[in-house]
Parts: C-alpha cells; structure tokens; sequence
C-alpha cells in the first residue's frame, strides 16, 4: 500500500497555491521597494538573467536593472499598486498578468500612469523570482491632463 | 477503517481557498478584458442567464451582455482595477463584493469612477462564473472636476 | 504508527494559506466600513486593545478608535483601496504590509491620498482582528494640486 497516496494529490494542489501566494507576494514588495527606491531590494527580486521591458526598451541582468531601478531610485520614487493577478503555475516556472497604477513624478510634475505587466517568474533556490517583466502603458500623462 | 477519513476534511478545506483563488482571477480576467474591448471574452465569464446591473439599469443573459460590452468596446475602452475582494463560498455558489476603481474616457473627457461590485458566482461546468455583478458607483466625474 | 503523520505537515502549510486568507479579507472589510461610514463594523475589526497610529497621533482601544471612526463617519465618506499585501503568520500571531489609495474629500475639496500601511495581527476567539494599524502616508493632497 501507498501511504502518500491519499495525500500526494492534495499535496501537489496546495503546492500550486502556494506558489501563487508567494508570486502575489513578489509583485507587492516589488512595489515597496519601487515606492521606496531600494534599488538592491529590486534587483534581488529578479533572477541573474531577468529581463524589464517598456515600450522599445529592455534592461537585462542584475547590471542592466541596477541602471533603471538606481534611476528611478534617484528622485521622487514613483508609487506603484498591483491589481488583478492572473498566475499559471507549472512546477518552477510561472507566468502571470496584472494590472499597475503608478504615481509618478516627472520633471517636477505629478504623473499617472496605469498599464499592465505581463511576467514571467522562475522559482530559483527555493524563492520565486522575476524572469521577466513586460511593462505595456495604457497611459503615462501629467494628472492634471488626465489620460483623455 | 474509513482511509478518506485524515483527509476529506483537508481536500474540502483546500477546495474552498481554491474556489476563492479562481474567482478572485475570474475577476482579474473581467478586468483585463474590458480593457482590451474584448466583449466576447467578457460574455464567456458570464452564466448564460448572468447579469449586470447598474444605477436603475440591467442588462440580463449573453444578448443583453453584448449590448453592455460591444458599447464600451466602442472608443476608449475603461481600465478597470479590482480590490479588496472578500468571498463566500458555499458549494457550487459563492457571493463576493469587492471594490473598483476605473479610469474612463467620456465624449473626450478623462472620467475617473469608483465604486463597489456586489457578485454572485455560480460554477458551471467546472468552471466559476459571474451569475450577476451589481455595480454601485461612489462617483463617476471627471478627473478635472474630482469627486467633492 | 502515528495516523496524523501524512496529514498533519499539510495542514499546517494549509492552515497558513486560510490565515492569509482570512487576514487580506480583514483588510477588504476594513475598507468596505469605512467606504460605508460603520464606525461599529469597525471597532470590530480591531482587537480590545487595538490601536491605530497616523504622523504622530494614536487612537488607542475601542473607545479611542471610536473617536476616529466616528469622525471619519460624520461627512463624506473616505473611499479606500488595498493592495500589495505581504502577510507573515506565527501560529495567532501575524503581521503585514499593505498599499492604499484612498478618494477623500477634505472641507468640500477632493483630496487623493496615497501610503502603507504596516499592521500587527491577532487571531481572538477564532476570528483574525487588527492589533495595531501604522499608518505611513506618502502624500494627501487636493486632487487637483496633485502629488509633485
């Protein structure tokens, strides 16, 4: 007789929402650190390879992130909430899509943006990490233009 | 011996956090999909009988949906995010409210909405849907004139 | 042989989940009385000695936290969104970060407030209540002077 059998299945579906609890948990200190321009925090979330995508732009590796996040560590650190999460989880590999609003400053004056990340996460040593980070923008404008 | 006994408890335990776990993503996916005008992904999260109803309005089953959703699919499509999510579920039945906030184009105008969603879910086929959403609006204005 | 043996790690990873659970809901109804000016729901949701800090100020115990309450109650009615949610459970004990934005309007004005907070959690008679609630603001300002 099996003695794991009664619980291998019940195992393996507390396994996957874990992992989705723990992905959630990923973008929500993404956005402490953001909000609080911890550039070493940031990168550490990533895997070595991890790659952030905007627009006609990517930043890649630890090297490649440090650039931007030092960036957007440098001023006013923009303020983003993480919304509506969407995760696939298969074994050590994940993807996912949420939505973001973020509170910007740019150039002395106060921006909205809102968009959504479509991500790619890798669990590495045991911690799920970002492999990837495609950052699409509906809208990024002055608030007191508004996104019409 | 009864060899469900250790674990029935569990799997029944596991499967209402489950449940809660899909209808929180079946949420989400309404999100992304009313901001991508995607009105017959929107109609497909929907029982065949579902219901959206707001301010004295409703509009009842997957022909009424479509009305609802080929109109704001129309222009510029809402950006919807969802929070704040607490679900019952009871079966095959779950009720749910959780918060919104959208950001709207109107006639041109940047309009910015919040308010509350009053769900009931019912799953059908294996998978959770909306059986009707009853959005209350705090406000809908537009940005430049704010909420006071 | 010990029959719990297969069942009993599972529902301690298990019990950890419904915790989380439980406790991002206690958050959400937070923000649902507040939206709806119930200072008991409130109250409520806080433990007997709970205690709610902003900038340098307190409001400590049921009967402190009614002076807030009250006076969040006596206009309109601030509306929050929470997001970003980091939980960490030991045993009753448990504590969290969140994101918030909050639609408020401050003598006739719309006022948009962005912050974290940092909670301290406390399971009380088999329901998880707020011990403590730090609340850090970012920034509250008039909607239409903006966050620069």
């Amino acid at each position: 007789m099996n003695e794991q059998a009664p619980t291998a299945g019940i195992e393996a579906r507390l396994a996957v929402i874990e992992a989705k609890d723990e992905i959630r948990e990923l973008t929500a200190k993404y956005c402490f650190a953001v909000a609080e321009g911890d550039a070493e925090t940031l990168i550490d979330l990533f895997c070595e390879d991890g790659v952030f995508s905007m627009r006609d732009r990517e930043w890649v590796g630890h090297t490649g992130l440090r650039t931007l996040y030092d960036g957007a560590a440098s001023g006013v650190t923009p303020k983003p909430y993480i919304q509506n999460h969407v995760i696939q989880v298969d074994g050590d590999a994940a993807t996912g899509r949420c939505g973001v609003e973020i509170r910007m400053v740019n150039k002395g004056v106060a921006n909205t943006v809102a968009g959504h990340y479509s991500d790619t996460y890798r669990k590495v040593g045991g911690r799920w990490l970002f492999a990837r980070r495609d950052f699409k923008v509906f809208h990024w404008v002055p608030l007191a233009r508004g996104w019409a």
